[in-house]
Order: structure tokens, then C-alpha cells, then sequence
């Protein structure tokens, strides 16, 4: 399908399907085991990682959400082209489980295995694909060399889960070499949302709903202890992104924090903060939907800029292989120029983009 | 101050401090110290309840949220008529925690006990309070029988707290005799934040802003469940309230719930609801807030009758004694109808109120 360029849009949220054997395949012989796993099982697609189950959906499910394009880059970018999308920010598919490890070294030789793949597989296919670094969590000296190693060779952004293991939560001072280290690469830091923890909390009736609902709140909750905490005012100079957490909560967290710093005044507050929480937003976070309309209302309250568009390509609640229609249906009535900011334009501040050739 | 009647507000949101030895007076013997139990250790106050740690906060802090209207009722149409209230609902304080207490009979006891003195001491002062019962949540007969004993009496709403013990979500099929007796007693439900389990959920650097904002997500996924379970499916007259959530996420939620049922299309979803999330929010949903301006950005998708402002007297995150100013504030540039709608004709479409008398 013919697209003027000028109608491209970036996808701030996409995910890659890694060989199923990928870790078995590259882990040292001691670990092998231990990585990610996966085995059918009464049509279910167990996962195991270091033994323990970390997921148990329909076989029937899980291919629903596997065209060719999710582990073949050249179908990758058919879709892409079909679908109007230029570049895409990258995260992982079976990978996702890995921070539901306990063990450190796993974690980490896990992760340098994934980047590692989507820098040789993925990414040096075409530069319209932006690879997400994963990070291990459980230590930050191997979470800041794993930064460091996949900068060095041109990655823009990492993936840090939302959810955390015990004792580190984001604003724990644990944490604090790896902000000084990613303002100092100057790159940005993508929060995955869905990720770091069993998502699935609610069970029982309309488990399914409450469930995608709840996944935003860990969202919430990490911008939170970066502002509140006072990372955001002590790293001026970093971005910070929340991806598939939808946009619209944004005025509501916005506001409620403000209202915390101004009403409990000199109660409770550790650290005082100079400005208020929304500035911090305003100055340094993102949040990619697929379809909310509703951000767009709040637009004026989080500022535009605040606001990216992503596919999540190719999972069910995302936009492929509708992406044209549903762009459609969100913007419509809508200006161009946010139109545009929050399509691609957003994306492109935050990342390095090649320019698209001329149809 | 002289206020035309015109321009006096109702609040949604109020709190009501009880004597201190309510419990201990008027408890069983067998009970007597179980009930909610107040010591001053190291100038902190210290909450019990069955011998449990339930509170621990500063003792100058909590004088700072007990003006003389907290507890007596002349005081507190004093503090209304000078902050342009008319009428309120009302919530207790010390009670607050009684949902903490695992044994179903010392929450009956409790909560009788609260609804007595709240009827007797409160209510019978001025049609201007309105009381809401506060149910007890281990067992749903309780439940249901405190409920039908108060609306017998003239209460018009139920206090229930959006945290539920371990196995009673608000999904639970447990839970259906009530929601069947609150649509068949005509009464509504308010859902308070911050109520039935510990609402200091996250500890260290800007842990006050952070459980500030999260004391939302309980409120956000009871109304999940309550949607997505089938609640208002079934209850189409139920109407539901949730205080001091703030008002600026809830198109955020309609929205995700939304994309959830959409986007899943034939997977997972149990129940199967013939109509959007949203539309049951629109028909039956309602959230007060204290400051939120951006709850007013999103009023065309939520709709303006979904909103409801509340002061949160006495509390510091609340308008008190500012309330006038605040308001003017909120609805600065908001059309008459829209402000007249939020400030209190929603709140007089769920409650009975008295007529204002001329000034």
C-alpha cells in the first residue's frame, strides 16, 4: 500500500517473538535449564522460568498474536509498511518472565542473551527497528552495566519492568546508580507495563477486564516513586516513558500528587520537592496508548508532549491490523499538529529516527 | 456569612469523629477490648483493634484534622453555613479501621454500635447530615441485615470500604445478596477510599505522595469488578458511589475496560456483557473529588453526572476552611449547569435532601 511519508507514524510499543529455544540455546551449560522454558501442556503454553510456572495460556490464544512478522524481520516490516508505521520501539515476548526470577546472575545472563539477539537479529536488519535493552532488577551494578554495554553499540532506551521484586521498590536508594547512569548515556528509561510480576492478580469473574485495568496501576506507581522520591528533580536531563499503560490516567496522577505535596504541607513529606509533581511530569514523562480517546481531552492538563501513540504490535489489545482505522477514529476532529505529536513526532524527540524515504 | 441559597453546594465527602470510648462503652463485656482502642505512645496515636496495630500517626497531625465541628454537631452547621455547605454525607473516623478486625461478630458489633451513635447523635440533629451505614464485610447476612436495619430507619446509603478480606473481591458470587437488597432497598452504595486494609502501602523516600495516588487503585478496581462481573448488569437501578477517589481517572478505567471487552473479543471474558463497560458507568457509576480540574476536561466522556464534589471535612486533603475559594477556583470558566450539576444537584439526584431555607 502506497503511504505519503508524511502520514508515517512512529509506534512507541511493539513487541518481537524470540526463538523458543533461544536461551537453551546460549545460556552457560550450568543455567541452561533454568531460563525461560516453554512446553504444551493440555493446550496450554506453559512457561517456566528457574522451574517455577510463570504463565499457563491457550496454545489457540498465543498464536492468535504471532503473525510471521513477530519473529521474521522481513514480514516485520511488510507489516509495518502495510499498517503505515515507520519505526517502532521494540520490547520482548517470551523475555517478558525473565524478571520473575530470584537469581541475579540468571536474570542477567538471560538479558544480555535477548539484547544480544535483538541487536544481531532484529535490529541490524533495519534502523527502523529501536531495540529496548532489557535490564536485570535485582542488581543494580549489573542493571547499570547492561546499560552501559548496549549504549556503547547504539541502543536509545532500556526496558525496566513495572512491577519490582521485594526491598526495591523505585524509590529505594538501590536504585539511584542507574539513573545517574542512563542521564549520563542520555538515553531514556521505557517502563513495560504487565511486566515485573504475575500480571494476572484478580481472578474470578470479569477477571480479564479488572486485570487490564490493574495493569496500569504498577505504571502509576513507578512514576510516582520517581517523582516523589525525587529522581526526577536530581536527573533533570532524563526521559522517562510508560508504555502501554494507556494516557489518560495521566491528569489524574498529575493532579492527586499535587494535591499530597500541597495539602500535607509540612506533614509527611520526605524529600520536600522545589516544584510541584506535575512539573516533573510535564518536563520528563511519557505514556503510549493504543486507543484512548480520552487523552486527548486531557491533552491541555499533561501537555501533548507527554503523549505517544503505540501498535503493540501484535498483540490482541493493540491496533494491528486495524492501525489505520483506529488512528483514524481517535484523531478525527483532531489538529494536525498534535495529531501528529503524539503519532510520531513525540517519538521522535525521544529517539533517533532515519528519515523515510520518499514514496 | 451571609450565603445565597442558590450558590450553597453539598458535599459527598465528609468525616465524622466519634467519642473515643464509643467501643469500649458500649461493646459487649466479651468485646469490650477489641473495639477500636486509642493510646498515645511517644506522641504518636496508636489505633488497636482486636489487640492489633492498626494506626500509628502523629498526634499533632491528627489534632490538626479534628476542628470542634468533627464532633459536635452545633460546631459543625457552624463550619458548613460558613463554608457554603448545605448538606453532606458522612463517613466516620475511628470506625474506619473497625474492617481490619478478622472476626465477622466484632465488625457486626462495631459497625451497630457506629450506625446507633451516627442516627442518634448526628443524623437526629439535622436532615443536613446524611449518614451512611457502615456494613460489615466478613459475612454477607450481616451485611445484609445492618443494611435493611438502617435503611428501615431512614438511611439512605451504605458505607462499604473498596478493600475486601482475602476471598471476598467484589466478584465474588458471596457478595450478590447484597447487591441485590441495596437495588431492593432503593439505596445506593458508597464505596470510601483508603478503608479495609492498611492504606500506607508503600514506605521510604515520597512514600506519603505515592499512597496519596494509590489509594486510588482499590476504588478503581472494586468499580472493574462490579462491571466486569456483572453487578450493574444485573442491578440496572443500583447506583454506586466511590468518595475521595478523585474524579480525573475514571474515564481512564471506562476507557481500559473497554479496550479489555473489545480487543478480547471471544477470549477469557466471564461474563459476556451486552453492553460496554462504559455504558454501565454512565448509567450507575459516580466519584466525588476534592480538587481535580481535570475530572472537568473529561466531563463529555464520563459525563457530567458521574462527577460529584466533596470537601473532606475535616481532612487536610480536603477544601476545608478554604472550601469557597477552591471551588471558585474548580469551576472558574465551567458553565453554571456543569458547576450546579457537580457541586450538589448530582448529590441531591442520589439523596433526599432538605429544601434550603431562604436566607
Amino acid at each position: 500500500m502506497a503511504t505519503d511519508t508524511a502520514d508515517l507514524v512512529n509506534s512507541a510499543d511493539s513487541h518481537v517473538l524470540e526463538p523458543i529455544d533461544l536461551w537453551q540455546r546460549e545460556l552457560p551449560e550450568s543455567m541452561r535449564e533454568r531460563g525461560p522454558v516453554t512446553e504444551v501442556v493440555d493446550e496450554r503454553e506453559v512457561v517456566y522460568i528457574d522451574g517455577k510456572i510463570v504463565r499457563r495460556d491457550p496454545v489457540a490464544f498465543m498464536e492468535a498474536i504471532r503473525p510471521p512478522g513477530a519473529h521474521d524481520p522481513s514480514m516485520r516490516l511488510a507489516d509495518l509498511d502495510e499498517q503505515g508505521i515507520w519505526a517502532e520501539l521494540i520490547f520482548p515476548s517470551r523475555a517478558l518472565w525473565v524478571h520473575l526470577s530470584d537469581d541475579p546472575a540468571l536474570q542477567l545472563a538471560c538479558s544480555q542473551i535477548y539484547n544480544d539477539w535483538l541487536y544481531d537479529e532484529i535490529m541490524s536488519r533495519s534502523p527502523r527497528f529501536i531495540g529496548a535493552a532489557m535490564l536485570p532488577t535485582l542488581d543494580t551494578a549489573d542493571a547499570v552495566a547492561e546499560l552501559q554495554r548496549n549504549v556503547a553499540r547504539g541502543f536509545q532506551t532500556v526496558f525496566l519492568p513495572t512491577s519490582t521484586p521485594p526491598g526495591r521498590d523505585y524509590n529505594s536508594e538501590d536504585w539511584l546508580p542507574l539513573w545517574a547512569a542512563a542521564e549520563e548515556a542520555g538515553i531514556s528509561l521505557s517502563f513495560h507495563i504487565g511486566t515485573g510480576a504475575d500480571p494476572k492478580v484478580f481472578r474470578g469473574l470479569g477477571g480479564a477486564i479488572t486485570n487490564h485495568v490493574a495493569s496500569f496501576y504498577p505504571a502509576q506507581t513507578t512514576l510516582c516513586h520517581l517523582v516523589a522520591s525525587g529522581v526526577l528533580e536530581a536527573h533533570p536531563n532524563l526521559q522517562v516513558s510508560f508504555v502501554e499503560s494507556g494516557g489518560s490516567w495521566l491528569p489524574a496522577v498529575m493532579e492527586r500528587m499535587d494535591e499530597a505535596q500541597r495539602q500535607y504541607g509540612t506533614w509527611f513529606l520526605r524529600p520536600k520537592l522545589p516544584m510541584l509533581p506535575s512539573e516533573y511530569v510535564k518536563r520528563q514523562v511519557h505514556v503510549s496508548f493504543q486507543h484512548g480517546r480520552a487523552a486527548l481531552a486531557v491533552k491541555d492538563i499533561c501537555g501533548v508532549d507527554a503523549l505517544m501513540w503505540g501498535s503493540d504490535y501484535p498483540h490482541l489489545e493493540g491496533t494491528y491490523p486495524n492501525t489505520r482505522k483506529v488512528l483514524e477514529g481517535i484523531f478525527e476532529g483532531v489538529s494536525d499538529d498534535v495529531r501528529k505529536a503524539i503519532t510520531g513526532g513525540n517519538f521522535a524527540k525521544l529517539f533517533t529516527v532515519p528519515q523515510p524515504q520518499t514514496a
